[in-house]
């Protein structure tokens, strides 16, 4: 069925329990619809406005990138279209063509892209590999020194992927800070998987910037946003206006997210700023999940004990299956749509993530209910 | 009244005739809404996702880019976070920090800031200040001149707005393409309020690269979004695509407006592509109002004949009002509102802006009664 010609109706929320690590933590809460839904028509964001996107007084912008900095422990925050483009800012505010910038290898590919567009020369922190993918945070200082070894000075940036969307693994963030700050090198923390589903704290964790994204884990809905928090020191250089239109940021050319999505982000705070409180719950869940599709033969990558909601599957059995199941290596999607179940990837069996976050006890318990009875049915 | 907390409900549409030139071809369309409401959740344009969203088939981006292209008459095209990303992807791409961009002087003040962020030197085609700015296209040959003789070489790019945010002036885009060709220097056109109102066509302006704003003009809605496309020579600098992920183009970090408002975008070209064929009878109502409004005093700005539904006016009767009436500055605002239509900036009684963008005959009229009601009575 079509919502509009060329556009089908979209129901995996309504009827499916969906996985997607992608999906889970970014599903618009009702305030978040009600605030689309009035604010539909194009720039109607800019009512009242003054010159200037994060300075807006009504709709009260300001008020909730103030309260976005006191969340996350940070000195000042500004809107951007994405996790990707406030990386991007930084990058592009702080760095130079050539400059060396060091990454983590579990970071998301527009780490990689953000830093390829600024030209910068990209240093990795290698993962343990297999089966853990563990990064350590002391790899950092090694790093540090191979690019002072090559390049005779220090990198211009840091970037740590805080928890990443494949393993799920949390890296202690708090332990590459100290080394950040011992090598006086800046850093960022992507928090696009962990703020806005779970407590940070970018003081605590010695954080100078935090890209976060709306749309991925600030339940804020359709439309991309995100935020960029930085801490004091930073100010001038990242958060820079123009020369001439002296209101306007360059590094988000003077207003980045001018529309409902802004206004789902900061209609969905209230309940963001809840949620995370039942962070402790929502891992219990995932080792509730991972736990009992291990009974199945399933074998879960990443680091141990599991402290997020995504977790990374193998799983011969599944493989095993689809070798003479008649959907071939589609089976498990479609067993899975058959119970109810969306959002692992068609076509995948034999590696594949999921996401449980925000699910009830009943839909946990349903999702290791589908898992097992296939397993059980086709083995 | 608020539709969440610290949000009001926004009623400017459903109650009142808005002018705001920023948002009468931004309104989203039924179909628009329906998609932006069932692509509500984060992310989920992505369900069907094989690498980039430029390249979707479902839903269809593709293939709706690539009607975009012939639409425009360019050769290829890619979603942006508005019109303002897309200039500064192709500043980004195609210029380096020093280099010298020529622009003129009725730009919209995000090419200027999209300068500065790339750091290029800025050469501006001066327009020909009150009452008509008129910006001439010979002046680009003259500007370029100047270049030449100031660096020894010639600009890496010009960009000129189609049609300008003030007066509403449409310059002869293709005499300035005709110079651009002549010396060869790659041109822009920032089609903000232009492309989506009116049929603009890049191939027989000789455009290089054209700008578009999906909320702004292209009846998309609330949700941040915009389209570059450029000619067939340019694919490889500005849509180049990431060394490593070789689906990603890095000047959208891979992909840009990843949520509703694509889908609100696409969802709404259809009406889009019907509703430029009426351009004529938009430009006749604004000349109606215009005239009317000319006749009890008000000075209408820019170049004539109008071409254009943005309209700016002087208006001495309305200020002289302002100086003993008892909401002083703010009674434009407040007996406009009284009579049903908003969008002029309150506290503007001298100089302000107005569109008749979309508007049915009885509310062209309801518009210029409005204004004549108010001035015979405070005069």
């Amino acid at each position: 069925m079509n919502v509009t010609p060329g556009i089908e109706l979209r129901d995996r929320e309504e009827d499916y329990l969906n996985i997607n690590p992608l999906q889970t933590a970014g599903r618009a809460t009702l305030e978040a619809r009600k605030a689309v839904l009035s604010y539909v028509d194009g720039y109607s964001i800019c009512d009242w406005c003054k010159g200037a996107l994060c300075e807006m007084e009504k709709p009260p912008v300001k008020k909730f990138l103030d309260d976005v900095s006191v969340f996350l422990g940070m000195d000042a925050s500004i809107l951007t279209d994405g996790a990707r483009e406030a990386k991007y800012a930084v990058l592009h505010a702080i760095t130079s063509p050539g400059d060396a910038v060091v990454v983590d290898e579990n970071k998301h590919y527009t780490t990689y892209v953000a830093c390829e567009r600024a030209g910068v020369r990209i240093y990795e922190v290698a993962s343990s590999g297999h089966p853990e993918y563990k990064i350590n945070p002391e790899d950092y200082a090694k790093v540090f020194e191979q690019v002072k070894a090559e390049t005779g000075g220090l990198p211009k940036l840091a970037i740590l992927t805080h928890v990443d969307g494949s393993y799920g693994n949390m890296v202690d963030a708090k332990a590459v800070g100290k080394i950040c700050r011992d090598y006086k090198v800046p850093f960022l923390m992507n928090c696009a998987y962990s703020s806005g589903r779970m407590p940070v704290n970018g003081k605590e964790l010695l954080a100078d910037f935090i890209s976060s994204s709306g749309h991925k884990s600030w339940a804020s809905g359709g439309g991309n946003v995100g935020l960029l928090s930085i801490s004091e020191s930073w100010k001038e250089k990242v958060f820079k206006l123009s020369g001439k239109y002296k209101v306007k940021p360059l590094e988000i050319l003077g207003c980045s997210s001018r529309g409902s999505s802004t206004l789902a982000l900061m209609a969905s705070f209230p309940h963001v700023k809840e949620r995370i409180k039942n962070w402790d719950k929502e891992v219990e869940n995932a080792r509730h999940v991972v736990s009992e599709l291990e009974k199945i033969g399933l074998v879960n990558l990443g680091t141990k004990p599991r402290q997020h909601d995504v977790n990374f599957f193998e799983s011969e059995v599944l493989y095993k299956i689809s070798q003479t199941h008649k959907d071939k290596n589609f089976f498990l999607y479609n067993e899975l749509k058959k119970r109810g179940v969306v959002g692992i990837k068609a076509g995948l069996t034999k590696n594949f993530k999921m996401s449980t976050y925000g699910k009830t006890n009943e839909q946990i318990k349903h999702l290791v209910w589908s898992f097992t009875d296939i397993v059980e049915k086709f083995r």
